[in-house]
């Protein structure tokens, strides 16, 4: 090793040493952590089997496999019932255990109804779930997490559950965290399968600089199906499902970035969520003025849902309002939505004025009766240029439909584009276009989101 | 026949028999001509053989077929040499014959330097051409003439050679009459073939009508090769040749617009050339505020060239600035050229302004090496904005380098588009870049063509 790769080792291992001191739970709260977690579980191994003699109840997620980040607060208790119990039953007895373990307790829905509450500053949930033999006769997704749990606890030591921290503090650090359909990353439980199949942080993360995508991870060898994502890591108790599937390219593309440039050169930071001053309006002028380009807006009222509904539906509202925009010919330089209170669709065009006439191709002249059918239709328009014929085809300029973007966005043709359909139903109610400066006024509620768009990281 | 058939059908034969005592030479010029044909024959007959014993002399072209329409005054004598005299002694006895014949005569260069004069009002080429066997052995294209004198002669009767004078004159008031390459429409050759083949005018209309394209014609039924053009004529004295080659689409394409319309409304309009006003610079100005475009033109003088040299140049730069707009994104609506003692190129746009900024899309990421070469390339660029992830990729916004189409244009990079040689070579000269109203100034020199794109007609 030269002088200088071991200046790097030195710190590389000094950055991830200071990580681990910061993020490692100390004795104090696992040992408050534990108190708590067992206290509830055995109050509610107490009313299950009260219920039902063959229930039994265990916790699971990031707390009970010792992986989670200090501070982290989160108690999953889970209550399997025999497989042989009615759902409804399951649903019954799953919110009884769970009232009765939470006393403070209210009810939520997931793929069952289950009980959330609040025990000594630990965010505690009660989940019932059926008890089955393998993963892939699973009957809903939390079906499954037992087994993820029991798989992991049986493989993680200390140092590879200390390593699992530290790669989940960079996912979190890069944006990259989370399986949830806003941020559509690395879940917890990929994190954990990931440092387990390179054996630690820093393989994983040589790895990932490293793969060329699609990359295919088996660690039971037992998949068949094929996938077409980028990132496929089979599900090590489920070979029919992969474990990576919600994984965008960009968070996928994320990790590989970062990676590369943290082991070239290791800084502290990569390891801190991004929290950018809000954009003030008149940087948001400034930036304008740089880029020469037309920003449009529309502005209406969240729809009430949960974030995972809610993202997956400004999504497919911002593609479709893209496309719509781009096939008017104002064309989109860049887009994006984003919703707290409000939501907001913007499209950065690069052309927001068109001018007054469009060409229309006709049919070729000599497929006789469309080409007279074309020509009769044109002929003694006033508004119509031509038919004249250009090649072998007619070709009438005629009046264009929008010639501003704002005119298209204020127009119920948006509403012919793809919406999500609660989106559709929001707009449908009332919305509002800023075009240009006008949108300077989002830099209030979105002033982070929009600093996050006018100055791009990977 | 029904009694409104019947009204169309003499409304269409007096439109014709109006036609026809327009275009028919009388017996008075028919006369004439023959007088100052035959003179000439005999002439250029007795200066050939004085050089040549085998040579001999012949009239073709219209005026030899009686296809031509009164008031042309072309006379073209051919004189045949035997095939085995050398090129250089064709020439020379061919000049020496012209100048006999045509004392007044002057030289041009066409296949083989040749005499031309004015002799009683009549345009006379002395043409020295080889005689050969068959069209398919010939040396140029002037040695192919008598072969097609010889092959109409032996087959149009006076109806038929009535009808051809029809055809040119319709071909000549919908602007697809002649090869030259400007036009690029029909030879009075490829107009005497069809009107034969069809048996006619009317006959030729009806079935131009219905043409699907390609239509292949093969009147001697040897054609081998295959051609790409949409209207295919094999040449009855050469299997090999189309004689529809220089056709344009747009030309095969007009003469079916005028088939239908004239034969369901006569109207002895058509056959009159269209000869607009000059557009004035008030309609100029009021065409541009209807339309809302851009146009901007670039104005040379006009290369020294012949119109079948200029024309091909001027289409091959017209394409290659529109391409260099369009690649730019500056969209062009429609784009034109014409050229008098100045050349103009015109293009009418649609964008004529872009952002400062422009997208520029780096490698996939999982493609390191190229990645991180890019990454390196922009990370530090204070004038750009990125790089970021889009998808799979390294994206990032750079400042573009013409944000105004003027710009582009009065930029060398102009000269990185496909031009004409001799185009190339005047704007290197000098050329003056006119963006909106500013063209308004080309309805002096160029008034009937910008009527004619602005006014566009089949």
């Amino acid at each position: 090793m030269s002088e200088e790769e071991g200046d790097d080792e030195e710190d590389l291992e000094a950055v991830l040493a200071d990580v681990r001191a910061r993020i490692e739970p100390d004795d104090e709260e696992r040992r408050r952590l534990r108190a708590v977690a067992d206290r509830l579980t055995e109050r509610a191994a107490d009313a299950a089997t009260d219920l039902c003699d063959d229930a039994d109840v265990l916790q699971v997620g990031s707390t009970a496999r010792d992986t989670w980040i200090s501070g982290d607060r989160d108690i999953d208790v889970f209550v399997r019932f025999p497989p042989d119990l009615e759902r409804e039953t399951l649903e019954r007895y799953g919110l009884e255990v769970g009232h009765v373990t939470l006393p403070e307790g209210h009810e939520e829905y997931a793929e069952h109804p289950y009980v959330k509450g609040t025990v000594e500053g630990f965010d505690v949930d009660v989940v019932p779930c059926f008890r089955l033999e393998s993963a892939t006769e699973i009957r809903s997704a939390v079906d499954r997490t037992p087994f993820h749990t029991e798989y992991l606890q049986r493989r993680l030591d200390d140092d590879l559950a200390s390593d699992v921290r530290l790669a989940k503090q960079f996912l979190k650090g890069i944006g990259a965290y989370g399986s949830d359909l806003r941020t559509r990353g690395f879940s917890g439980y990929l994190t954990e399968l990931l440092v387990l199949e390179y054996g630690g942080f820093r393989e994983l993360l040589a790895a990932a600089g490293d793969w060329q995508l699609p990359v295919e991870l088996d660690p039971e060898d037992h998949g068949q199906e094929t996938f077409d994502d980028p990132l496929v890591v089979i599900d090590p108790t489920d070979p029919e499902r992969n474990v990576a599937a919600v994984c965008a390219p960009e968070n996928v593309a994320r990790l590989q970035h970062y990676a590369r440039t943290f082991l070239a050169e290791p800084r502290l930071e990569v390891f801190e969520p991004d929290e950018p001053e809000p954009l003030t309006e008149n940087e948001f002028k400034e930036h304008l003025e740089r880029r020469g380009t037309t920003p449009v807006a529309i502005r209406f009222d969240a729809p009430d849902l949960v974030e995972d509904q809610l993202y997956p539906q400004l999504r497919k509202s911002l593609d479709g309002i893209t496309t719509g925009l781009d096939d008017r010919g104002f064309d989109v330089f860049r887009a994006t939505a984003f919703a707290d209170d409000t939501a907001v669709i913007l499209a950065e065009l690069a052309v927001a004025e068109r001018p007054a006439v469009e060409r229309h191709d006709g049919p070729p002249i000599h497929v006789r009766s469309h080409a007279e059918g074309f020509y009769e239709a044109y002929a003694g328009d006033p508004d119509a240029y031509g038919p004249f014929i250009d090649g072998d085809r007619y070709v009438t300029e005629r009046p264009r439909e929008f010639t501003t973007a704002r005119a298209f966005l204020e127009s119920d043709r948006l509403f012919d584009v793809g919406l999500g359909a609660h989106v559709e139903t929001a707009l449908a109610a009332a919305y509002e276009v800023l075009v240009g400066d006008e949108i300077a006024a989002l830099c209030g509620e979105f002033g982070w989101e929009l600093r996050r768009y006018f100055e791009p990281r990977p």
